[in-house]
């Protein structure tokens, strides 16, 4: 028996809102299946971040590889009453064979710049729409959270705890697995452990106390139960009292060679809390017991309490990470930008796009350090771009990578691992400034002449469209 | 070739926090596996919502009766070097044989009474933990927004845009199904339209019209394109040019005996331009010719646009509903209140649990509005709660149902046009303070003299637990 918490591959291509399918048949009968450009962007900064860290990048290269109608999806939509039968059979042999250029997974980026760009037959590229947002846009959002995260707690462990509050199974694999990307060390997350190779943490439950008579009994039992050491909730009754507790066990453990590996605070002050644990924990020796924090952590409150000079040693994230909740979703666009070779433009009120297809340029410093980024059209020379972006055409590359042409993926499948690398060392790249976690100091992203020029020319043209 | 956007049924079980399974390695190891009781409630009503209502809940039931370790979970957990043969045995033969009892699906509830009660063998019930919150949280968060928009709306259509949004492919569909659950129209989601039979709704996409040279051209091989009426999707460009266009299209389809069904409008001053367009479109004779708003709507634009008077058929509601974006995530717990017969709670700093295994007693007025909840323990009489709650018997209702019992459903499963019924019938008879959007009045929850009695008890027994 199917369960509603499962999702299937052969649904995949179902994971679409109906316009992109209603619209695709119009093109279709019409025969308006032409090269098309589209482009995946953020239209402007969540609020209080600096720099945003790609991410679901690899999904969308493997699911548009992937992307079908099976007979399932056809006799679905053909009892929509809506699609003519020619279309349903071009559904059935649908299969993607456009061109994919993206910014690599874990590198930064910006508002008002391309990240992934589909270049496909018109009818191609509008079904990918749904999914290339839905994918990309929330792993992005997290992977920034958890890379803000991992910036306040200056090189202290930090740990996914989000699953429980995630907005379902699927973002919860999406957080596990952006976090990590982005230098958490690990997640709580069973699945995206065996998924993705991520190193899962765990500490106890109140309930496992809660069952106990006595508190004493419950931490003593925990940490004779297993190998390695172990990490103690000391919240669950009164704190201060179960960290004493607790270093009674550690102490008990030290005598018979083995040690107590950390105490989890999870409630309270944490500031204070932590400082007086510190102290109980010292007082019996126990210097090497780690203090690991959580309790609606997340940056911000990371940041006040090492201010604050708390000595935590690890901060375990959960809710504020998992949904992103200070920016829940990005204001990310997939937009046409060309079609037939020609430019195009929606000019809607806010919410006007950018036209042609584009390359972005990203200078760095001979230190390495991001100097800024330039939003080129696609065939602009290199001097050029050097003379704009004032930097020599070394320390100046190409963001936008070949990920798939016709259908097939041309660069090799980076590792996670390789990704994290990739992120810690951008996000290294980045001024303090920008990466301030509140009223950052905007990045540098500036449109060339050319796109410029191309703005004033569609103006004019998406002007004469509606004569 | 496997995709990992996708879920397997035999991936389920592994949706868990690595703590739950640690910590039922050490209960099992002492045999403490007596029969439990968790809780799920929400700690305290998320910002201005005066009511929520239960989703999920149906998941999470069929999700229970499913969940096994499959090989590949077992050889995960082996590989982790954290739990002994014999526990991960028991977890290769591991059913669900607990009882569960819940609120109904689509009925509303409050912060601070339980909604589900897990009561089973203690590692049973652990084990279950992380998918409980994890899928009937975001669920009842969803709805409870839709439930919002939808009275916000005041009979008007609302439809669910949000998949692009979503934080993931399950949450795109908990929301299109907890949204109509809660009364939208439908969605735009195709998946969710196949899976829960849910109507699906869509317009037209801008890039249809970029890709066309003219906006007029665009609207008319739309409209041609389909037999039933479409909507069409006016600013692209200048709106009310768009509508212009539109209505010159729709005059056109008239003389064939055709009609254009209506205008989406998705930037701007959404106010400003519905009158506009309301007064272009009666110009032209096309009174039924319907106006339909979309672009960063919530229930509080919503209301501010009704209140203004904008004539507005219908809502499309996008990013704000599928993530929750003010609400993204609620303070729900799932609490162990009983162990071995025994009431359990914890005392941690503003976390503290209410011990004791519960029922909730809902009283309506003779009319059928409901007036207040009496959280009680299990065992009160039916006159005691009467007395409390000043209502004869007759306009008493436990809300905790047996959902299932030794793992086993026991209600019919009910359909979700049901579900969206109850829902509807149950909100209706909320009085309208406890409806407001900003600062609603707090529904009457209180807790019976014996759940008093066992607080302070179990306050002095939890002090005890700790010497």
């Amino acid at each position: 028996m199917a369960i509603d918490l499962r999702l299937d591959i052969n649904e995949v291509a179902l994971l679409s809102d109906l316009y992109e399918l209603t619209v695709s048949s119009a093109l279709f009968a019409r025969d308006m299946n032409e090269p098309a450009a589209f482009e995946l962007a953020l239209r402007r900064m969540p609020p209080n971040r600096g720099f945003m860290i790609a991410a679901g990048i690899e999904r969308v290269l493997e699911v548009l590889e992937q992307l079908r109608f099976d007979a399932a999806a056809i006799a679905y939509l053909d009892s929509l009453q809506i699609f003519k039968p020619a279309f349903l059979d071009y559904l059935a042999k649908f299969r993607f064979r456009g061109d994919v250029r993206a910014i690599a997974e874990g590198e930064v980026f910006f508002a008002g710049e391309p990240i992934l760009e589909i270049y496909a037959p018109l009818v191609e590229a509008q079904i990918a729409e749904t999914l290339v947002l839905n994918q990309a846009g929330f792993a992005a959002m997290v992977a920034t959270k958890a890379a803000r995260c991992v910036g306040a707690a200056q090189g202290r462990r930090v740990v996914d705890f989000g699953m429980r509050r995630a907005q379902g199974a699927d973002a919860a694999l999406i957080a596990a697995r952006s976090s990590y990307l982005a230098g958490f060390a690990g997640t709580s997350n069973l699945l995206a452990g065996l998924r993705y190779g991520i190193p899962v943490f765990g500490t106890m439950s109140h309930s496992f106390v809660m069952a106990h008579d006595s508190e004493l009994a419950a931490f003593e039992a925990f940490s004779s139960s297993f190998a390695a050491p172990v990490t103690i909730l000391a919240d669950t009754y009164d704190t201060l009292r179960g960290v004493e507790n607790a270093a009674k066990v550690a102490a008990r453990l030290r005598e018979s060679g083995a040690k107590l590996g950390g105490i989890r605070l999870d409630s309270g002050n944490l500031q204070a809390l932590s400082i007086r644990t510190r102290k109980i924990l010292d007082q019996h020796g126990l210097g090497e017991t780690a203090i690991f924090a959580s309790g609606n952590l997340d940056e911000y409150r990371i940041a006040e309490l090492l201010a604050a000079r708390a000595p935590i040693d690890a901060f375990g994230v959960g809710t504020a990470l998992a949904v992103s909740d200070d920016a829940p979703a990005g204001d990310f666009t997939y937009k046409l930008v060309e079609y037939k070779g020609q430019p195009r433009l929606k000019l809607s009120e806010g919410k006007a796009s950018t036209p042609g297809r584009k390359q972005v340029f990203r200078a760095s410093a001979a230190a390495g350090g991001y100097i800024g980024d330039l939003v080129s059209a696609l065939d602009e020379s290199a001097v050029t771009v050097a003379k704009v972006l004032k930097a020599p055409p070394s320390q100046i590359k190409p963001i936008l990578e070949v990920q798939m042409e016709r259908g097939v993926r041309r660069l090799p499948r980076p590792a996670l691992n390789e990704i994290r690398a990739w992120a810690a060392a951008a996000v290294a790249r980045l001024d303090p400034r920008w990466r301030m976690l509140r009223k950052p100091v905007e990045y540098p992203v500036r449109n060339s002449a050319a796109i410029h020029a191309m703005i004033i020319s569609e103006k004019v043209r998406a002007d004469r469209r509606q004569l």
